[in-house]
């Protein structure tokens, strides 16, 4: 099945974050694709892939990229498709200056940023993105929200009795 | 028509912020919705708002907040919808305070923060978003962004023949 | 006998900070109650919480949650009781991100906020406030106060002990 | 009547932020005090304040302070009683100095710390603590809850009203 | 005379920062160029520059830019010549997230970074930069340096003076 | 041999960080005392170190908190001595909010700061201080500098005789 | 009569901040000299200042400057009098970049660091310095403490008659 | 070979940061000299150092420090040689107290600064500087660059091949 989500990081250092992006696309059966895209290393290639992406059938674009990150922002100038932004974070800083460059994009190209380290929500931002217009998928989402939920009470279960022993 | 967008704000002086996303919508003729609904004062409106926002037939909601910025994270907790979060700056901060209120959502619920004060970019997000599944919109999208390349290229323009006097 | 602190926490993962603030209850013979209650994962039963909290008798709510942390704003928008809050530091930022998503909150709606990962001084504020109209309470508190005292000029004695050896 | 609530601050500069304390005492008919209390410039006043205000009938104290804040956390080391503490924003640093100096208080001395600014929070939650054990009291702010609420759907009716003009 | 330093910039509007690089260049003779080149509203018109920058005959290439800044980070992935970034302050965050975004650069991509807003001395790092390879400019630069030192004795003077009535 | 300056410190934990400051006086043959006191633990214990360290002969005083750190700020209120503060860091924040609770004082009481855990420092600093009025001091103080001078002499030679192998 | 303070500063603009430690010393009779000594603009002179202080009789030298505030930690590294650094707030972030570059001293070089913009403060810290081995000057800031108590008495009072009216 | 670039830092435990500036430059065989040179414990040595550096053939110097980084500024003080400094990171603010320090330097007097700890991109941009004007070691750069392309297109390759397994 052709992707519908594009997932690519500027160094495959990113992977360790970014994998569980690609892990929560999995959960909801949402093809996507993988790469290793740098908007400083390898430009031609981000322009190609950003140009082509709305052609080529992906219909959001989740990104990740650390300290002066600029892939987020650059495949955004170049696509009319949503992109996600993941700041990854780096030796230093604890991922502010990710955050910062990942977020604070001027007016005319946004860029949907999600929490420092927080690939799993690019992949989940990105299924609603595509459950907006999918009732399938909608209902999947309600699903794992409801179970989210459950979950929660697992645990709430659980440390009452640890403590009531 | 049925709104596709829905835009809330915690106060209604993050109005003055706010209108940008607004704008945005209306110049793609996107339909929206525009309300005040407070994560702290209002608690059942913004449940209700949220719970029913997909059933309703919104596809994306644009919310703004400032400080202890709650209602994107509330709201992204209720709905399977995108979520965006626009991190209004109050008197002190500079809107750190609200932007780290908004992006750092736990995993599991996502939501797509912009930059502090950048609801025009909350409301070009909307755009893309639904864009991805409506390829008009897509067509409109990219001619946005040709055009924007045409106004820089204006100035350019402008700012040289300034200098060569 | 029935609690009169509530300890609530986003997830059980935090109660590796939270559990001091029990104990210091415990310590006073404060009665409480512990749970697991997600702003963003299980929002019915945190409105159940805590628009039910004064009604069952509890006096104080003890909320702890890191990143954008919701709970305590959200609790302390549906109840009269003071509510405490702990910001639990995560893995980035050093719990800069849960103090400032706690502590900033609009006015109207107040969170007593304590120091990152401060869980003992929130059971220690809340048996302030039951003191505060409970003279045995109060009593203890100041004895725990001269104790304090006593084991800094311990430790004074200690030090100069070793140092001069 | 008695006071219930002490009121202190720093310098009387500091009036006009907390000024809103005070105010939102005199609108639930608490009974109050108001002083201006040095922790560095009236050291003995300030012991004297501490170390007295319990017996003198108070039940919750209310500290305003500035840059390098002391009199928050002096005060909760020298009274068994709750204090509350608001950073005051001075010229420099928006109050991130006044903040960290308030909140981030030792393990045994726990300050209830508001936002930056936030003296009318500090005045609601001396009344929420009043009113933890005081049902009358507890009433009123309920009753000011449920007109929280209604101020904010007044304001959401005008924002559309405006809108659809 | 062909220009030695490009000088370009996101918008029309940090000119008024930007100008002072000019000025400076000026001040030393040192030919330039002037335009406004956007990573995000022209990329081609940034690639094209950048890539052709050295064979037109640039030696350095001066960038500002605000916010999300990548101008001088994706110029300084497209040429071989040194690029120099000028952080611009925006609105909001004074700037802080215009120099992580442009200082914070990955191994391979440097960019040569002068302080927040210091347009000045981008213009004159460049001329330092020509210098090294030209002992013209280099004599030029030292009687610069001789003059400032001579500026400062004359405002000591004044001062005392001043002091001295 | 009366002690000239006095250590103090506010929990006997920071004696790792200040034993730094007795090190640098022993080296100089400056006589000390070191104790602990605690501006939130032991008030009144640190009211009489302070009001009657002249008297007792002490000439300068070191003092070490971390976080709301208040017993330097305190310290220099009670004292017309020269108060020198050390910002201890603790387990968040890396020090920031000991350094801005010591160094942000108000007008009228100061105290002399040094670097995040520098007690090296601030016992040098007490030496500077003593050998102003101390001829024989000072001049143990310019030995010492140009001690320091000699050691990186001595690296610099061995750092290059590494690299040439 | 000699001067005993040295109070300089990088720039002549920064003497609006600085003119308040000269005001303080003046306050307590404490000869002083003031002059513009910048660490970039003219080294050599800062090098001849601070070299030769100790010798033409200075006691303790003030410093000021902002930004990479520099002159305070160079002028510590060539005198073994005590330096005083007042960090003077630029145009943007508030002065915490002249807090830093001055604080954060290295081992070996202490600054005896005060507020931003501090100046008043680092004028008092001298005369403590002085007042060490001066009885007469430490009665005088005895003196000067009681006073600030006594003016805050006075403007307790002045609030408490305002309230009551 | 004479050597064109001097890599400086303030202590020789900046040695393991700073040894990968030496590297780059020895992958582009240009000849450097290396040295601990320190603002404060050797200012002499330091005055030396840059005073004499053009005229010794260096073009470019590439200088390391930390914390109150003054290493970088006050070298670029005293030499019309461009002058690079790298952000060394300490033990505590991750490097930012350094980035300020360096980066944040007055009018006149620039320093071309680098990410925290990227004494790489440090030897990267003197190859560019010396780049500007030799064509050789542009053509060098170049094939750099296309080189870094190739390697994350290997390790895209990489990537997916280990996904698709």
């Amino acid at each position: 099945m052709a992707p519908s989500v594009g997932v690519i990081m500027g160094s495959d250092s990113d992977w360790s974050t970014m994998e569980a992006a690609a892990l929560a696309l999995a959960e909801f059966d949402v093809p996507f694709e993988v790469g290793v895209v740098s908007a400083h290393r390898t430009v031609q290639k981000m322009v190609d892939y950003a140009t082509t992406a709305a052609d080529r059938g992906l219909k959001v674009i989740i990104t990740g990229a650390g300290g002066a990150a600029h892939l987020p922002g650059m495949v955004a100038a170049m696509t009319p498709l949503p992109v996600i932004g993941v700041p990854v974070p780096l030796k230093y800083l604890d991922g502010m200056d990710s955050l910062l460059s990942i977020v604070q994009m001027p007016a005319g190209v946004p860029v949907a940023t999600v929490s420092i380290g927080g690939a799993r929500n690019a992949g989940l931002l990105a299924v609603r993105i595509l459950a907006a217009s999918d009732p399938e998928l909608l209902a999947k989402m309600r699903a794992f929200q409801a179970n989210l939920e459950q979950v929660v009470a697992e645990k709430d279960e659980a440390l009452r009795a640890k403590l009531l022993g």
